[in-house]
């Protein structure tokens, strides 16, 4: 990778462990390469450049659904998964078709920060629910759905990131899952699981997804392959009950445009049915797996005791909780003037001024060489050096 | 082309004058293939398979700039264009970020009905105002903006087709434009210009865009490479004043997914920096109007002398106006079962049911051999044989 290409705020003077993005070594490999060739000489070619099938690419779909139903222990099937143009056109199609301006949406507090951005620009409130080290407070919740339910405010949807979340790392525990579902049932909710990061399990498999949980109902589940493959194909999907499916075919979008991305969805059927991404996601484990191991060392070394933070089973982030009167914008600015770029937590809070003493760090972007250089310095400036 | 490839509703006993699509054989062309491999090949693949550049593609966005420029006599900078996912990308994005539920946008009479679609899903009021020969009129659209105005009702936007407009062929004059873009002006109303169809000019030279005639200003041009290179790329652009571009990369879906499309809007770039759109241009200029000659001459034998028709100058659509007691839904499901498919027209009004003797024709999918054959068999239909 050559300067030019590195992301906006990256130099080579910089370290990142702010970006949430695959470090780019790993895109373009030689067998997405032969996947794209092999896309282009083939018949297929003239078809994945016309305007594709409304409910996305049949090759992709029906590797997906075989892989959702043997990873998943789930029966769906073709008519329950459609593609997308990556994970934010699942959201923005969710917020778009299931919400009207002033409903409530729910979601983790913190959570993703530009999810959060999506669904502002469709006007609807955002209610945050405090999490703790199984996911969201099924109590909080369940409160904060009585109060909305008392003052006939709509919630039509509860958005959450199961597995190793964005940013806290944090995976929601099975029970909590069945406890959330039994509250989503109860209030006529339905639960938005975004599932980007469930590919990268470095240790134990994840728990059932809501999806499973729920028997395939009450539940939309969305993947991509932009974590995992590569995020410049945006290519997603959501898996889900057939009646949503149909809804998401039959928008306005979707009749407009066709199916989302079609050669690029072809270019990953194609990798995936040579079973390239499994392969990759093997070798992508260890690579990440291998950062988050140097990291939490760092982060042990470094910080001060009064600091904590999460410990990520995958997926690409930790989460620092400062002590009380320590703001963590302040440290994030003095922290890039010494060249090693973090995100502070406030902005994943639908109350940012409620929450100053956050960071969230990735371990997905920097190499390996560089994480414990970044952290002992991040570690100067918690403790004011 | 297999027949497995051919979109739904089409089949090789079939002839349809119905789709608005590209004909397959002109896509994925030689030049197009070696521009994929180019990217594919170059140090540039790592980048356009990672997170793009929020605006989008740079060197798409400086073709385009250039291009733009010198086609139509303005002088914007690299702020003045945002690379979308298609046109399609380009409408929802302009309905989301430019109007709420109960605002009313204005269209032709009739009008695209996709975009009716995406403007309905977004909640708005659409008000539709009657078309001449050189486009919407303007003293109806007048009268319509005081009334909206008296009843207190916003008017974000004018959306409207002002090249080979689908589905009636027109290109709205000059004069009609400037006499537009002053009641825009005093209304405060925003122009959304979806030119799609205008490097398809068969004749002259298109007239001065709305962009052009407003100098930048009060005008959204939205472009797209679905009908001259390929729609499976889900390629397009909007070309407006900087502080409008500026939102779009601002909004919620840009900043969760980054720029639209990287990697197809790299192979886009590839391809038009070579040369090889113009090229192209030139050769599918003559396909089209090769078979808009035999389209017009096939009506001109064939229909009972009661129906009229449209002239198109470029595109891909002729409007049919059938004689009042004739329903254009019944001549299309008997011409269908004749194995001719085509459009009927109430679909494109905003008030269906006031509109029932129109058709929608296209020269763009079927074969040339094919086009006497398929308005021979429908003006048997039309005179009820």
């Amino acid at each position: 990778m050559t300067t030019s290409t590195l992301p906006q705020g990256v130099n080579a003077q910089t370290i990142s462990l702010r970006l949430g993005h695959p470090d780019p070594a790993t895109l373009g490999t030689p067998s997405f390469q032969e996947a794209v060739r092999r896309v282009m000489a083939s018949p297929q070619a003239a078809h994945a450049l016309a305007y594709g099938n409304e409910q996305g690419s049949v090759d992709l779909i029906a590797y997906l659904v075989e892989r959702i139903n043997r990873e998943q222990h789930l029966s769906l099937g073709a008519e329950n998964v459609t593609i997308t143009a990556g994970s934010t056109n699942a959201t923005d199609m969710i917020a778009r078709l299931y919400t009207q301006p002033g409903d409530a949406v729910i979601v983790e507090a913190p959570t993703y920060v530009d999810s959060l951005h999506v669904f502002r620009d469709h006007g609807v409130r955002l209610y945050g629910v405090p999490m703790d080290s199984e996911g969201i407070r099924s109590t909080e919740l369940e409160s904060l759905l009585k109060q909305l339910a008392s003052e006939g405010i709509n919630v039509p949807l509860l958005y959450t990131i199961p597995n190793f979340h964005n940013p806290t790392g944090i995976t929601t525990s099975e029970q909590r899952r069945k406890a959330i579902i039994e509250l989503a049932r109860q209030y006529g909710v339905l639960i938005v699981e975004d599932d980007v990061y469930r590919d990268l399990a470095f240790e134990a498999a994840v728990p059932p997804s809501y999806l499973a949980l729920a028997g395939g109902e009450h539940a939309m589940q969305i993947g991509s392959v932009s974590k995992t493959i590569a995020p410049g194909l945006r290519v997603g999907w959501i898996a889900t009950a057939a009646e949503h499916v149909q809804r998401f075919v039959d928008c306005g979008t979707t009749q407009m445009g066709g199916g989302a991305n079609p050669l690029a969805a072809q270019f990953v059927a194609e990798y995936c049915k040579a079973g390239s991404w499994d392969a990759h996601l093997e070798d992508i484990r260890h690579l990440y797996s291998t950062r988050r191991d140097a990291l939490l060392d760092a982060l042990s070394r470094y910080m001060p005791p009064e600091v904590t933070w999460t410990q990520p089973l995958g997926g690409f982030f930790v989460w620092l909780t400062l002590p009380e009167g320590l703001n963590g914008a302040a440290i994030k600015r003095a922290a890039a003037e010494r060249g090693v770029l973090v995100a502070s937590g406030e902005g994943f809070f639908t109350q940012p001024q409620a929450h100053p003493n956050h960071l969230r760090l990735t371990y997905s972007f920097a190499a390996l060489e560089d994480i414990g250089k970044a952290v002992r310095i991040l570690g100067e400036v918690v403790r004011g050096n």
